[in-house]
């Protein structure tokens, strides 16, 4: 269906903002971006983002409005984790099939790309200009230098709140009778750091590969950059024995990454100096209900369901987000309210299983990785999926390698645990593992 | 340990806020309390207040301050329950031991006299000055006719939030990284009603009892106040078959209570007429954490911890935060960061639970109340606990007359359902539930 074009306001020029203005857009509206920040393409990125992992929702999305191969250009196809024990050989595990990969892509590149060419399809931004306050019923928003000083009145027909975890917006539908609201931080915290190219542009890892470096409560993971060098990220609790409460000098820094990373050591230098040098932050998933106030007002991405990263499927969540609100345009043209309603209800259920499904892995990271009965399970799992590929799709494939909703990819992989309890609990089962009798006993079960 | 005397802003006078005043004012300290609205004992009653029931946990708060008698004074004991359903005679339950009885009190009244008694011990109130912000480390708060408006500063020591379920100094809290936070609406609203008093200030039902009309997803219930009349409160959905949505005309709301609350014919005038006149109020679990913020600022009562009204334990479990800090300050004198550090651990778990507890009150009460398991099991438990009063100490008793951590109620309440879990799938319980058999098999799991 046409919709009659509206005069919409985006708060924030993240890439879901970006992209959402892209999308719309497209659909003829008149669109203005709004940013708190500077124009992301006049600045240097701040060491406080994650590599980004592209998998199949987001390239969906992208794919919709046909900028699906032109991002593909400044991302690298990971097809594989590469993990780094203590004690032994580096190992690689596949993804998926054959084919299917994660694409590591840095988020501010992605970001100034999606600016681009947003604002060549005609959307206006308005960076470095800041929204205190909104009103929902009217659709107006209010910008200023400072929250007590004089504010700029705007009135849209439509604004969409992309305003990220602690989004503007949503805290002024926060303060609204019956909405409810979580948020809630883990007690591990993140730092960037880089691993540089070598001298001929060359990785100094496999480019191919997320590495990991699994520590049981702290971690440590590379993602390539196109010019060669990794962006790391080193997740660790905030207070405790190793914490980053408890690394204090560059004496202490380095006697860390010397124990428990032997074979980055050549790169200690550039790791210790990033370490004093960027910032800690911290981890939040936030998730909260409506969405939507009448057909005014729309939470996507982050502002309406924030995640921690252990997933890797934040920004695919919320392209995703874009994805069917788009086909909910489609398909209820200018009836907004409904749009917004059905937008709400069939992402919220979504949301809430990334949500959970990012917050085990988390668990999963810190405490099972060293624990042999789960890795045996995993291991049996893993060998029947991979007999079976028609009846064990693992739960990482049905979020990475899938658009099917991300709530069946909880309640599959629910399910699979139930069974695999049963099966864990076969005598012998450690001698047995990869026997018929375990084979046939999952069959069963099924 | 005496202390040294602080310069304190309290936010928020309701009760909470007053009684922490009185307990301050006592150790020396000097306090000002601000409160955005006009002084309660200037103006009428709003009808957005259900009666409170006082019990154990906030007697001892009073007694520990010399005024529980002066209090109890303008409250009516309430020893059992009166259940009004429908096709049976009106049936009494007692709420515990002979003499064990909560009280019923109305909101307003008691605030009014607590602000009476905090200002005759020197205690400071501005009334109708708004809080508009705070800064935390330097304990200033700021004030002003509006949020844009000119503001006035003042500086304190401490600062003690008690401004309630939507609290503007956690409201600042709240806007910290790693600060957790959660608001959690039910489905079901409330509205005050009322039923006179007789023509000679007699009451019209039984005046020693809280009476109840339960109905499944809704439920009518009625306290008594010292003048006659009854506050009565509606608990019914917002939306759905019978709910506050479904009942808009007067002839609507006469039907309404004729078919469900027939008992009450007689105030159907009065019943109808609060029923448009009073607003619909919505219920919110609101956990957070932390409390309190270095040795400046502490939240208090519901600003820290709001739950659903179905235990009757919102102003206790207030004025057991008073409680509890008060004795912190007598063990830590002028080390106010301990005082607080420790207050918010001890208190957490405790809230969390009296939270977790009042939910399942309410869960129960929607839903249970007309299952016969769940009756035949409350029966058998009751059976038991009189039997062996010693042994078997009901969760409901535990929670309203003990000053036991309401975390180890949840906890002995969970390891008792699990034991009825077991009971009541003993074969044909429904015919041998009184027997010796079943009496000994629970005293063999306790």
């Amino acid at each position: 269906m046409i919709q009659t074009p509206q005069k919409i306001a985006i708060v924030g020029s993240g890439l879901v903002g970006s992209l959402l203005a892209i999308y719309l857009q497209r659909r003829g509206h008149s669109i203005t971006v709004f940013d708190r920040r500077p124009d992301i393409r006049t600045i240097e990125f701040s060491g406080r983002s994650i590599n980004l992992a592209m998998s199949d929702r987001g390239w969906r999305a992208l794919r919709e409005i046909q900028i699906e191969n032109e991002i593909k250009k400044i991302a690298i196809p990971l097809d594989k984790r590469a993990m780094h024990v203590i004690g032994k050989p580096l190992y690689f595990q596949k993804y998926g099939k054959e084919g299917e990969a994660i694409w590591s892509i840095s988020r501010g590149v992605l970001n100034r790309k999606m600016i681009d060419l947003a604002e060549g399809t005609g959307v206006e931004f308005r960076f470095e200009e800041k929204v205190w306050d909104v009103n929902l019923p009217q659709a107006k928003i209010y910008t200023g230098e400072t929250e007590k000083g004089t504010w700029q009145e705007y009135e849209y027909d439509i604004i969409f709140g992309c305003d990220g975890a602690f989004s503007r917006i949503r805290h002024k539908m926060q303060r609204r009778s019956r909405f409810d609201y979580s948020q809630d931080f883990i007690d591990v915290g993140y730092k960037e750091l880089t691993i540089p190219a070598n001298t001929d542009g060359s990785h100094k890892l496999d480019k191919n590969s997320f590495h990991i470096w699994p520590r049981g409560r702290f971690m440590f993971i590379a993602m390539p950059n196109l010019d060669g060098s990794f962006t790391c990220t080193l997740f660790m609790p905030f207070e405790g024995e190793v914490s980053f409460e408890n690394i204090t000098t560059k004496k202490e820094a380095k006697e860390f990454f010397k124990t428990y990373f032997p074979n980055v050591q050549k790169e200690i230098e550039n790791l210790t100096t990033d370490f004093f040098k960027n910032p800690t932050s911290a981890l939040v998933t936030m998730k909260c209900y409506p969405w939507t106030y009448w057909n005014k007002v729309a939470l996507v991405g982050d502002a309406a369901h924030a995640v921690v990263p252990f997933y890797g499927q934040g920004m695919n969540a919320g392209f995703e987000d874009i994805y069917v609100l788009d086909e909910l345009m489609k398909r209820y043209g200018d009836d907004w309210e409904t749009i917004f309603r059905t937008y709400e209800r069939q992402r919220k259920p979504n949301a809430d299983a990334i949500a959970e499904l990012s917050y085990r892995n988390f668990m999963e990271m810190s405490s099972k990785t060293a624990d042999p009965q789960f890795l045996l399970q995993k291991k049996i799992e893993k060998r029947f999926a991979k007999k079976y590929p028609d009846k064990w799709i693992p739960v990482y494939s049905r979020v990475t390698f899938s658009n099917r909703p991300y709530a069946e990819a909880l309640a599959v992989g629910d399910a699979q645990e139930e069974i695999m309890k049963k099966v864990m609990q076969l005598p012998n089962i450690e001698e047995k593992w990869d026997s018929r009798e375990v084979e046939q006993h999952i069959l069963s079960l099924l």
